[in-house]
């Protein structure tokens, strides 16, 4: 499927966690070279998945109304310390802890991510509709050479995905309506939720977001617009050329 | 004045009208091309600086708190209306008052703006903190080759400059005290707020924005970190060398 200019979305809105870049890689990488110097030996990828394991009920709590609006690195941190609680590793200081955190500012993009979109900003405007804070997308954008022309989502809406808020708002600051935009996500709930408010949606494959074929998200398993293996299949597939 | 490395603030945030882009110049040019041919002989400078005397007018309401934080787009179209009528133009259909007012969407840099900021950013986050609009910011930076980090300023501070929390929130938003970040801009009045709240400030000379030597921002009237006359002199005196 191609698609002409006039049918094409104004905005490409990313998920990023998992979608432009790779957490549990870079996050496992990054654990281990803090760590393990100081004889930690566990599983790093163990470690990363755990971590990241404890980001939706953490949000869930803001959600609910049950806790006030806080930046995702604030609950990165708490988390963080839960999980080196979780697997015994005790000894590190503040700095380390902070520095250790703030891996999710590093975290690398997935090999087509940079080029690919700095293909699709050529003929929309690209932006990031993420949970993560806007230092973190400032900070991993320049790591990473993620040329967006924007850093929208939570902050920005102070609304959690997939609260409709978070969707909307982000479309409503680039005044667009939820029909000229495409949320761009490798997870399903993630494209539900954008569907429902009205944006148009992208399903790209990161089968090595999780690297296993029976996670949910190792398919696509609703109705998109686009379905793509990668940025530079969506670019095809959106009808944007090759430079 | 070089300024070494670990002093250099970790952020420059940007005043855009005027300082990074020629609004002046721009919106003669785009409203004559529209009503020149519809027969109105008007003085378009004139007109441009009309339009744009009634910005602090209609934000000051907001300030003040008589009327809810809207953004600029909004008062640019009611101010045009004021303007066209302060002119006697009359016989423009909606659309046309709309593609006129995102005539400021579509601002021309200043020569050394794209060049300039990309040598900057090599160095420092590089961010707008302006009272424009998120989308108006956007489009801008996509017309112009503006390679902003991050789209900073009124709408995400929901408040106006001069007002504080403009400024605070901008730097919050990056993670980053007032102190480590400056806000470059061409005009006294904002600086000044700035460096109130902690910012540290460098005036950048744009003799043409007004093209009025007796103009109060047509030289530097308080005591700031630098002093520059473009983007690149102020790189030269960051000590950002030259690619």
């Amino acid at each position: 499927m191609t698609m002409a200019h006039a049918k094409r979305p104004k905005a490409l809105l990313f998920d990023v966690f998992g979608t432009v870049v790779d957490w549990r890689g870079s996050i496992a990488r990054e654990a281990q070279k803090l760590l393990a110097p100081k004889g930690h030996d566990r599983d790093w990828d163990a470690f990363a998945r755990d971590w990241r394991g404890r980001y939706q009920p953490a949000m869930e709590r803001i959600r609910s109304g049950e806790r006030g609006f806080v930046r995702l690195d604030i609950l990165h941190r708490e988390n963080l310390v839960e999980t080196l609680d979780a697997f015994d590793i005790t000894g590190l200081d503040e700095a380390e802890i902070d520095h250790l955190n703030h891996a999710w500012h590093r975290l690398d993009p997935w090999p087509d991510a940079p080029s690919g979109l700095a293909r699709l900003k050529r003929e929309a405007i690209i932006a990031t509709l993420s949970n993560g804070n806007i230092a973190l997308m400032v900070n991993m954008a320049r790591n990473g050479g993620l040329p967006w022309d924007v850093i929208l989502g939570a902050e920005v809406a102070r609304a959690y995905k997939p609260q409709p808020e978070a969707y909307l708002r982000s479309c409503e600051a680039l005044s667009l309506g939820p029909g000229e935009t495409m949320l761009v996500a490798a997870h399903n709930s993630d494209l539900v939720a954008a569907a429902a408010t009205g944006m148009r949606t992208a399903f790209v494959l990161r089968a090595e977001e999780y690297g296993d074929p029976a996670h949910e998200d190792a398919k696509a398993r609703g109705s998109y617009d686009v379905i793509a293996d990668d940025f530079h299949d969506l670019a095809d597939k959106l009808g944007i050329p090759r430079p």
